[in-house]
């Protein structure tokens, strides 16, 4: 089940660098595509800056509308992940291609795609110019949301043989998330 | 050993979001910080973004010197990667204090840390809206090094029980680079 995580908790969600989906709505059209560069870059408002490549109908989407889910999905959506990452969706809608179900945020109308360990629904605060010279976007976080088998006291609970979240290295080669380990305080 | 990796796959580097230690010298200081939220942002030249606080030593000898390097430590280095990001520098040399052992950059002066599983040299791009707005860092990557047992054929090359990456969660406790998965084709 999809439970709320507060504001200040948001960019633990992402702080250990897994892959993620980028959702987009606008004007009757949706997307989805993988992003490895996105990861946080403040906790309360939570922000996060993401590289969208100039040319995707993500960006087109994002710029349009000023808004964005940001997902981190799980092993069993590696194949998934891989695919729309590699696929546009100026060939065609992904969700119907795919047939991925999704909802609409509670505080965007962007997509939140069913079976991601977590959500994030962002705004885009605009940066002409960091968005033209490195493609890069920052994005403060409205609303966010974690799978409530897997997250718990503000902290991801992976157990061993059950999903976990992914790290892309190249060309659909992914690391999982591995075995948890704190350091002497 | 440390063997050079080419600049095309710099990003490979830390494309899997581990944490990172930040190198930092000049005027006779040095300085050694973990940062989480580190990532590539860029192929060629390879580019990173990175996050140092407004208050940091590494964030004044980074703006002194125009340079730092990127390291992902491993599991091996857990505790000093967690101790290094909650000390400041500005309380005493940390090389000193933790009996840390480095060398300088091939093209930078600041410190390759021995142990780590990679190394980037890495020069400030100055962009001051995004740096005092947001503590955001444009680098770029000028050299890149990585342990030739953990790195080969571009690729990292973890093996179970063997030394790992790690993510870092929350306060101290951190995820391992978990198992290698190849999405189909």
């Amino acid at each position: 089940m999809r439970m709320p995580v507060p504001l200040p908790h948001a960019h633990r969600l992402l702080n250990h660098g897994p892959v993620t989906l980028v959702g987009t709505a606008h004007g009757g059209r949706r997307n989805v595509m993988a992003a490895a560069w996105v990861m946080p870059i403040d906790f309360e408002p939570p922000k996060f800056a993401a590289v969208i490549a100039a040319d995707t109908l993500t960006r087109e989407l994002l710029q349009a509308s000023g808004e964005c889910t940001l997902m981190a999905p799980t092993d069993a959506q590696l194949a998934l992940t891989h695919t729309v990452g590699t696929q546009s969706g100026r060939a065609g809608d992904k969700f119907e291609r795919h047939g991925l179900t999704a909802t609409t945020g509670a505080t965007v109308a962007a997509p939140l795609l069913d079976g991601c360990a977590c959500w994030l629904e962002c705004r885009r605060i605009p940066e002409p110019h960091v968005e033209s010279a490195y493609d890069l976007f920052v994005l403060e976080c409205t609303a966010a949301w974690a799978d409530d088998t897997l997250w718990r006291d503000g902290a991801w609970q992976f157990v061993a043989q059950g999903p976990r979240t992914i790290h892309h290295l190249k060309g659909g080669l992914f690391f999982l998330t591995g075995e948890a380990r704190q350091a002497p305080r």
